[in-house]
């Protein structure tokens, strides 16, 4: 799963990915989009997982199809 | 519903769509337009929907035709 | 009025518009002109309004025609 | 007066302006040049001006050639 | 390991690198991808270090593959 | 000295100038160079001139050859 | 050591410069690369020198060969 970012991102299509964001939020959700700018769509997994902690971090299950714009976003775990 | 950002907010055009702001607000609408730049612009419902939470978030609908300049956009859920 | 943000603007020109500011403020003037970084002139409308509240905004008309840099707003209602 | 933002600035040149910047600063000169960036260089009055309040602005006239970095401007009024 | 930043990167895959980012946070791993716009991917080290200190910073290894966007990054020590 | 921002520079060379930046510092120099992104390189005045004050601005001469990125940049007094 | 910022930097190759940052501090190394974004790399002085202050910064001398992407730059003085 090495490769530049964005190569990353494409082997990452249809998994779970967390997204941590500038606001302190992260999310998590299947990544069904993404494009050159690291804006990413996320689906709501099939089964809603609960909160859970990521560091400091609350992460939450997206629940709806959701469009992240690219410029909030700190990291991508895949 | 999945596919690239800018093709979700294609496929979401005249839906009603929900729009995270970086300033902590949200606002909620009938997706008539977007760009490149995820500038969007969203229509007044036609029925006013009373305020409801988003999580910590409090979610106005918008009450005239508003455009949404893309920068200041975190997510959009569709 | 639905289509583009830019074909939104378009159709507005010389109609009054509000614009929201990431400081916190609110401007309404007539629209006399707008470019593509979403730059906008508003003039000041033939008669003075008195400040109405937007929300939490006050909202105060333009006294002289005014240039306001697009990277400055957070969304146009039209 | 009416136009592009940058048509604007033209049909301004030569003339007082008022440019209100980010920092919550407003200053006043005479329009001597501007860039696609609005980038501004402001000249001296000819006749230095007190400071004036514009709201809640203090105003004051540069006493020097001054240019002005376009990314700071909120908005110029011509 | 003198040269560019994007040859020096270049020079450092399948190393341990440590990125500092705007958050004030920091962290540590195994340089798997990059781009022009110094987005990076970091492997988790093969043996999960324990939190040691960079000044004031506390760093941590990544756990899983990560994508850091490159425009939270203030430095990259290889 | 009237002119397009980057022709203020240019006119500019070699002359003593003013550079006030967005931390709410100030450095003076002379202007050695200069680009289209209004980077500037300050040399040391001849004579190191005591700090002054520019409005609420303390002013500090440049020891040594400095270049300062012009995003940080908020004016250049001429 | 006159010219346009980027010439100053290719003048300034391998020798010591000090790097202002935004965050308030400030690294001192060797600098051996650079980019047109002012990216910078600096590598470890040969002899570590102790931390010294720059008005208010404390300075460091960078330890091991680091990138700073370039905007966090403030300031280069060599």
């Amino acid at each position: 799963m090495s490769g530049r970012p964005l190569d990353v991102l494409e082997a990452s299509l249809n998994e779970t990915v967390t997204v941590e964001l500038k606001d302190g939020t992260a999310a998590v959700g299947i990544l069904s989009g993404y494009d050159q700018h690291m804006n990413v769509v996320l689906d709501a997994p099939g089964e809603v997982e609960e909160s859970e902690a990521l560091g400091d971090l609350t992460v939450d299950s997206v629940e709806d199809t959701t469009i992240i714009r690219g410029d909030n976003v700190v990291s991508i775990t895949v």
